[in-house]
């Protein structure tokens, strides 16, 4: 196939390493032209462009890695191979979808939508690997206009890639838990930072457990601001959710309620061990 | 010295671990018979104990590395030399130290207690380094009866440890900063995991982000809750300023204010870069 990744960042760039000597024609869009030039001299790509007018006409696939609008806005402006497919990597579905689905529906291409569960705190194409999915789980999105031939095919696809899980939903499906799995876990982290009184220098009276806790506290302002308002209502629903356990967590200390407190501490410890069986 | 440690677990196995090859003659005391002849065979104790009765009269220090309440109760029951120095890991001080240094006020040995910012969520000799203290925090406590030179002394015993800081501050202190940097971050764990409605198969839908927040929610729930009573006020007040915080966060999703969110994320972002700097 020929493939195209459109924004060769953390996940754009991983896609290509990960794609490197797969056998593809992989060619990368990005609008920095030192990441073109090194992810060329990586031998991850064939040939680098700014500008990706011509080359997505030819390509059999094409993985946007923008933010969740300007995918959108990529898709308006651009003009691809009859018979083709998109996927993507936004962190939040249901709107975005019906956005994209509208936009290509009189166009011959197929839009297959998919979450690698692999993000870093940290951008560019300098922190992408292949070892970033490895391992790592992937949600592809079976929308309602989708053909079960073109997810079987991106199922496959993803799985040679290295992803340890590949789950099939729908899109409303992948919002409800990735709004617990993901956005609460960046609220929780921010708000804990934020919450420092910074009376001491924080840093020297640490351990593992705050380093481990904080770390998704450095955080893309405008793509997270973008991921919870497009998932509003999963999201603060998920938050409800926590802050229910934590105020039975709470009561249970200021009554000095060992029973209660130590279920919930057996009950977090097994939930905790049988996560990744 | 004749150094001997009392409970052979992650922490008091890493103790011993990081004293082989430092030229102290090191003994290990534990009620499990095969750790202690694991850790003969390992090279890190000269012998084992499992009643240490006779060799701490001989020890210059004792590192007792067990639960707060059983610390006391060690002290209680045991005769040290006269002239050394007691040391131990518990996690909250105020009312501790106050208790240890009533039960030796008679005796002539100095307590000096401190705090290896050095836990692991796996209990036991296996999971027991010297890693464990290699780059890590340690806050050595000063109490009002200790004296200049066994702070002074066991500043520089466990900088030999490994331990990259070594701060000194008050038992009140410490147990202030605690309650924000690792007694809080175990409360947003259980109550993070505790609150998934489990209604998908949760591990096929995390990334690197919901696996760290949720690290240390395998817990040990007797420990915990000793640790959370007994330092139930400072604690209270971190989960308190935690929660202001959250409020503001979910106040600025639930409006779409923006401008809200994005500075707590630029503030959350730059406090994380700034962490251990």
């Amino acid at each position: 196939m020929i493939i195209t990744v459109v924004g060769l960042g953390v996940v754009g760039g991983s896609f290509v390493k990960a794609l490197k000597g797969q056998g593809h024609e992989v060619y990368g869009v990005d609008v920095d032209e030192e990441t073109l030039a090194r992810a060329k001299a990586d031998g991850c790509i064939k040939e680098g462009f700014v500008d990706g007018r011509e080359i997505i006409k030819r390509s059999d696939m094409t993985i946007i890695c923008l933010y969740p609008s300007l995918v959108l806005d990529y898709i308006k402006e651009h003009e691809f191979k009859k018979g083709s497919i998109i996927t993507d990597a936004v962190g939040v579905k249901t709107h975005f979808l019906n956005e994209a689905m509208n936009l290509l529906k009189d166009k011959d291409v197929e839009f297959v939508s998919g979450h690698p569960m692999a993000g870093r705190e940290n951008k560019g194409y300098l922190y992408a690997s292949k070892e970033v999915f490895q391992g790592a789980n992937y949600i592809l999105i079976q929308h309602e206009q989708n053909s079960k031939s073109a997810i079987a095919m991106m199922e496959q696809f993803v799985s040679n890639l290295g992803f340890h899980s590949v789950k099939i939903m729908s899109p409303q499906a992948h919002d409800e838990i990735i709004s617990f799995t993901s956005q609460l876990p960046h609220v929780i982290a921010v708000s804990l930072i934020d919450s420092d009184n910074q009376k001491y220098d924080t840093g020297k009276y640490i351990g593992d457990s705050y380093r481990d806790l904080t770390r998704i506290a450095n955080i893309n302002e405008d793509l997270w601001t973008e991921l919870f308002f497009t998932n509003k209502d999963n999201l603060l629903k998920s938050i409800q959710g926590f802050e229910d356990q934590l105020d039975i967590l709470k009561k249970a200390i200021k009554e000095e309620d060992s029973q209660t407190l130590k279920a919930m501490f057996i009950e977090s410890s097994k939930r905790r061990r049988n996560l990744e069986k």
